[in-house]
């Protein structure tokens, strides 16, 4: 199978067995043999440095490797921020079982621009800049045509995946990146480089689906599932668009600072089955943030007739769908993965007038194992961001 | 709680707890009492004479029983037809755990207009009519105010529901009915009123998604799942629209009678992992009639980036639903029940249109059990009818 596709077998082939062949992508082919036999600090002529992990501990520690030359399209920047996506930790742990060692995490990057090539159009040296979860698309499918580079079958990306050249793709744990254009979005000068990295995946996560499945009209009522890094993102998008906002969660603690400090219209504990059915029947749509496995049943009953859940977490394991419930109020469960470049670009626009940022804990790239460790157990708030710029040093 | 809001609660209070409250709704109350105590044979003025199940063994028998005289805006009809769902079977064994027996099942009801209220604008004595699911709503909500009774969280269901009066509401295996006028659609002339009795539920429960899914459009590809009552309809109601059509069945040996003579474009052998993979993401929709526990994975496979899963098949255990595929491709998986009044006649005019009718076997009531048993093993092609006007006699 051609190593450039493992997106493609992800996405469409989604029985088990194909996602198993879909892992062995880094096999040597006759095609990309004599590339993947390079290691990783000689495929490339540029010089780079970041933090990998080698296996399924998960552990991350100093790893040299290389960057392409800027081509005519693109756009090389130094890295100053990375958020930590919660699925940078599945990955790391090899969770959803695709992980090709080593792997460097990070797709939510900013950083200011070092070098563009010569046909590059939109961006110039000293520009701020940053990179989500993709490096690249086929710019030739339907979804590209509607600008949904994000649901593109040969989609790149930005770790763990494949260049189109045949050599894998390492993220933003690292110095510095190199990437088409086309794939680079602009960062107005009122933004807060540090604080908006995480709006590059935990941002786009919850805009996207609040815009394409309506939920972002006034007066409607969305409920935020799990206040964590996408959902105290899904929570200051909403209000911003209007929405009365209910977090949903299993932590009583962060009542006070949902609906004092975040803006929050009301609050309730799912496991307090009172609250919950104080609420049914009240909500226009749900954005479920959550990975771990928890049931459906009662998030549907918070549902209005024709309500949307919308799962954006990504747990490992099937959840329990009844069906009765979707069927009396045709309701729906779907499904949303970031957002395209052009919906990622609005976004951060409109977070520069809204003045939306992320909550955010700084850290040196020395405490990232300590970092990923208190993510596991949901310690943050609410995202982690490794101050690249001043603490990677090779 | 009120008895009249079974559906209410079903609808919108979908924990358990609540449903096994719901199913309690004929308890007497001091507001319901006095006219609880009444037989069902004195509840109302007019005699009416059916085949009830009196327990879960689900043994249909003859049974005596009133109607309520022609109110001002009431259509009283002869019953001549009326299908049998498999909602029926499921409902006289008690398989959703919400039966009060006595039950007299049926909701795929036509006849012919015997008597009309004074108010009544629509119909006149002779009229060739139907009644579905659905005797009332409430008129007030917003799912009434568009149209929708069908998500009216006090509609009353056509059999083992509640009139607004507080008595039972009993079905159409029966010799006649008593309904508003407002839930009384209307059989084209050429129309076979027993080939077309199944439109009104197994009909519209496959039009209605196909429109609200905007899966009506010409060139699109749907999957149905199931060839049975539903499924051969939605077949037929798809292919007028224009779409290309997929049959996906367990039993291989329906090919040729989905294809050959029913229309389908092609044939799926969902157990067949080769079949079922060279069709990945090549479909838009699929309409999924099955009420047994199936995988969903498979079929979430089989869909295009954004396409979509409708449930209308209503297992009594929860599914097991896998979120990747729906992140990967912005899928959904959604439910749909029946259809508003509006949309069923709008059904009913397009199925005269284009001489849509249900494949039938024609039955006397005294078949009904065996019947029912040969349902219970899908065999039957594709729907029982019983010819209530030649066979049910007191």
């Amino acid at each position: 199978m051609d190593p450039r596709h493992l997106m493609d077998y992800v996405t469409t082939y989604t029985c088990s067995r194909h996602i198993k062949l879909a892992v062995d992508h880094r096999i040597p082919t006759s095609e990309f043999g004599s590339v993947m036999e390079k290691s990783p600090e000689n495929q490339y002529p540029v010089t780079a440095f970041g933090w990998a992990a080698r296996d399924s501990s998960g552990v991350l520690s100093p790893f040299n490797f290389s960057r392409r030359a800027t081509g005519e399209k693109d756009v090389t920047f130094k890295v100053l921020y990375c958020g930590i996506c919660h699925s940078d930790l599945h990955q790391i742990k090899n969770e959803w079982g695709t992980t090709n060692y080593p792997v460097v995490p990070g797709h939510e990057i900013v950083g200011v621009v070092r070098e563009v090539g010569d046909k590059v159009q939109k961006f110039k040296v000293g520009d701020r800049v940053g990179v989500g979860g993709l490096l690249g698309s086929c710019h030739s499918c339907e979804n590209c045509a509607s600008d949904l580079e994000n649901y593109c079958p040969k989609m790149v990306i930005t770790h763990n995946g494949t260049h189109y050249d045949g050599n894998p793709t390492y993220g933003g744990y690292s110095d510095i990146m190199v990437c088409d254009e086309s794939f680079v979005i602009r960062f107005p000068e009122n933004l807060p480089l540090d604080a908006c990295a995480p709006l590059l995946c935990g941002g786009i996560t919850s805009y996207s689906p609040l815009r394409h499945f309506g939920l972002d009209k006034h007066g409607l009522h969305v409920g935020v599932v799990g206040l964590g890094g996408i959902g105290h993102l899904a929570l200051k998008f909403a209000k911003a668009f209007g929405v009365k906002v209910t977090v949903i969660s299993t932590s009583p603690g962060k009542m006070k600072e949902a609906t004092e400090r975040l803006g929050a219209d009301s609050f309730l504990v799912s496991s307090d089955p009172d609250q919950m059915e104080a609420a049914m029947g009240t909500m226009d749509g749900i954005i479920d943030t959550v990975s771990a496995p928890h049931p459906l049943l009662a998030l549907l009953g918070l549902l209005k007739s024709h309500g949307k859940l919308i799962m954006v977490g990504a747990p490992d394991k099937p959840l329990e769908l009844p069906i009765f419930p979707l069927l009396m109020g045709r309701k729906i469960v779907a499904g949303s993965s970031i957002g395209g470049i052009k919906e990622t670009q609005e976004m951060i626009d409109f977070a520069a007038k809204y003045n939306i940022t992320a909550d955010i804990e700084l850290i040196p790239i020395e405490y990232v194992n300590t970092a990923m460790e208190r993510l596991a157990k949901a310690d943050v708030r609410y995202r982690f961001v490794i101050d690249i710029g001043n603490s990677l040093k090779n």
